[in-house]
């Protein structure tokens, strides 16, 4: 199967398209610009899913659904925010289809069943939310509200990439409320962190916390707090954002709550997302050319048992061998398949795990059954190692670990040798051409000087890090003085 | 709080209102017929997904997600289905909003943004799935093909009410295909038996398993399988279906697939759904006028604890003690609040978690730690007992058990008594009227002889039960002949 992926040197991006459908993730249907998201694919989004609602419920988040159509009238109550997302809304008009009278069998719109307010389809869900919020917000007893909402959002983008950018995605999206926008600006970290904890631990990919400059910032937010990753490509992810909103929303719904002081004030907000985005990035940054490679710990099936053998007694003997490690696995709670499916042959198992990615390939067959071992086989370097069958479980699980370490430290030093510090400009557009990557420079801090350096480059700002040094120096582009250096990248 | 409620004997649906929005589960949104689902309410449907989830996947099924929206010419595919969702299909015409200039600072969908071919928020997905899956399905080794989606829906009805019927609602549809027609029904009829199992077991409510008459059959099936439950006002509740599709949708979208004997054929097809209505079922199937009753296999929260003290020092004590009981429940998967909220007194936390429907409440005092006891109170017999504190995790386990069978035998006995069996139309129309319930009565077949019924009494035909025994009769209302009695109700 791996000789029919396309190079990565040769068209990374023929290659990604290639991947995600081949491995089957995910595909383009019939609704432009939307994805159906194949069973192994989404099952590395309930894995995801699994994790980050673990991690919202331990820092105090309930889950809880909104609307999905919001009336045109609350969704540009706040305005920044109704700009930004006003281009790409899809918008229900009518409520009811009838038979079309010139075309038997055929359905069309019901003119008389015209909404009196046309609804949008939500392409994230602040002002169905705030307008909700006005209901539940009395006094500083009701307050923090911490809410996270599971959902499908559409925008309507015009160009679409199977997970990276679809008109349809799913996400998930906090909307939380607080009495201080000190605790506001608290809980934004806060969800910034947490993301960055889910990218480095589970999906084994180094993400850079920062905050993102004016011409990024989400629309209606105060500031939008970011986590950016770097693809095999050298071009960068912004795989989470979490935004604190200031009392933007709480002045265009009027939410305001009773201090313990008695005063009448407006509430402070923030909201924060990731999406099936994510996957793209988990791709992006692990799989090579013979497929996928998954970090164990978001691998829907982690281990695979691929028996060898001829004819029934053959199996049976292999099988009963294998129920045991099988088990003893399963206690262990990682995953495992043990694929004795006779319609297929070994070499075509051994080449559709490797294009999806699974961790752990364990081959056995009669010799080893001789032998009382095992061939164990990792995905991430292709290495393979004769195991005793009474060591196997011990091995995998150890295995499994250095598999997920590995993968990072390999995102780790990729991400080093793409990341460079220049000093003018010539070495900048060097830097983005060559080496791709990260490039971190001095920068005025002028919004229109951003601009000029996406229009030579077409790198942006991906964020100013969190972590940026104060640091005397002069904008590589226009030699006005600067304090901290910014990351610029091209960017998905 | 419970003086505030509504008593069901005065007005049930006022009651059923009062109940969902008072417990916090639920509320209507500023959108015409759709619900915000609150954290409360979303925490009991979080229970309910992940027991059928469990379900879904030990019977061999995989979760995938397809688009939201579906362009018109799918939609229309399946004539029957088509026909039978028209009525109620909210339209997406349009994909950009632009500033109104007619309106400083307002938008208005954009005249030049119209979709050349409208799309339908489904408020199913047989058409979008099956023109997928014509792309998946080639041979009988892509089958049988076992795929559920976790979604929302849309149906623009027009009399809605929380959770019972709703212009929004989240749920699962299950989506088979399969190489023959027996192993399709087998299928279908043992997914009903999978929501019976989790209608009784897990949300103690009994159901009757059977199928529905052609009158109310899923538009677009062959054969429509349900599980029906009666509700403390005799009404009944279709509270899942499962659809044997035939080869209707095989048809529509052209799906064959090449036999073992190398002939192509058309693929038959299932499918099946319970939604967020099963919360107004459980509701309305255990609740009572102080307030909610959960059962405890679906409860949030299983036990709540309420110290009760004078001081700092005295909760200290009661803390310490009852963290040891805190930690031993969970590790028995117990969930466990300990509401140590000083902004509120015990009696006003009684009346909450009664409110809430909290299956166990400890209560714990000064008196209590000296004598190293507590009280336990059930929600559902409001029985009280002086348990040993060294006893209480072994007595509340048992509890919580007893509890569960306990709702489910009192629903059990309900409905006995609210099942009457007639042999004449009087007899009918009186169990109808003055019992309430299921009536159990021959019926002749005919679709006109159940229109004349519902005419007469509201009264409809919720399924010929599985068990209904082969026994000679005539109708109740025409005299004609009958094999088997059918089950009447009115019905939500
Ligand atoms: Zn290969
Ligand atoms: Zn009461």
């Amino acid at each position: 199967m791996s000789k029919h992926l396309t190079k990565r040197a040769d068209d990374y991006s023929k290659w990604y398209n290639e991947l995600v459908v081949k491995a089957d993730l995910a595909e383009n249907s019939a609704v432009r610009g939307c994805m159906v998201i194949k069973p192994y694919g989404y099952a590395i989004w309930e894995k995801m899913q699994a994790e980050l609602d673990r991690m919202f419920k331990e820092t105090g988040h309930e889950n809880a659904y909104f609307p999905l159509l919001v009336p045109k009238s609350l969704f540009e109550a706040e305005e920044k925010n109704a700009e930004g997302f006003a281009k790409e809304c899809a918008v229900v008009t009518h409520y009811r289809l009838q038979n079309d009278p010139e075309n038997p069998g055929k359905l069309r719109v019901d003119p008389e069943a015209k909404l009196e307010e046309e609804l949008v389809v939500r392409p994230t869900s602040e002002a169905i939310i705030w307008n909700t919020y006005k209901g539940w917000i009395e006094s500083y007893r009701d307050l923090p509200l911490l809410i996270n909402q599971w959902a499908n959002v559409v925008r309507w983008e015009m160009r679409t990439r199977l997970f990276l950018r679809t008109a349809e995605f799913l996400w998930q999206e906090g909307h939380t409320a607080h009495a201080t926008e000190a605790e506001a600006i608290t809980e934004s970290k806060q969800m910034q962190d947490v993301y960055a904890e889910f990218a480095e631990n589970f999906m084994a990919m180094p993400v850079v916390k920062g905050v993102k400059s004016d011409s990024e910032r989400f629309a209606g937010a105060v500031d939008t707090y970011t986590i950016e990753a770097l693809m095999q490509d050298g071009k960068a992810l912004q795989a989470g954002t979490s935004h604190f909103l200031g009392q933007n929303f709480a002045k265009a719904f009027d939410v305001k709550f009773t201090s313990k002081e008695g005063k009448q004030e407006h509430v402070w907000a923030t909201s924060w997302g990731v999406s099936t985005r994510l996957i793209g990035g988990l791709i992006m940054t692990h799989s090579d050319d013979h497929g996928l490679v998954l970090p164990p710990k978001l691998a829907p099936i982690q281990v695979v048992i691929v028996p060898i053998y001829k004819g029934d007694d053959q199996l049976e003997a292999i099988s009963e061998k294998m129920n045991v490690i099988v088990k003893e696995l399963r206690l262990k709670r990682i995953s495992v398949k043990f694929d004795t499916r006779d319609t297929y042959r070994p070499g075509a198992k051994f080449a559709e795990y490797e294009l999806k990615g699974v961790p752990v390939r364990i081959a056995i067959g009669n010799r080893d059954l001789e032998n009382g071992t095992l061939e164990i086989a990792r995905r991430d370097t292709f290495e393979k190692q004769i195991v005793a069958q009474d060591d196997a479980v011990a091995f995998i699980e150890n295995l499994l670990e250095e598999i997920q370490e590995n993968l990072f430290k390999k995102a780790i030093d990729y991400r080093k040798e793409h990341t460079t510090v220049v000093d003018d400009f010539k070495e900048f557009k060097k830097a983005i051409k060559s080496t791709g990557g990260f490039v971190s420079a001095h920068w005025d801090g002028t919004e229109e000087t951003e601009d000029r350096i996406k229009e030579y480059t077409k790198a942006t700002i991906r964020c100013i890090p969190n972590d940026a040094k104060e640091e005397a120096g002069v904008c590589v582009l226009t030699g006005k003085p600067s304090s901290k250096r910014v990351l610029f990248a091209k960017a998905y």
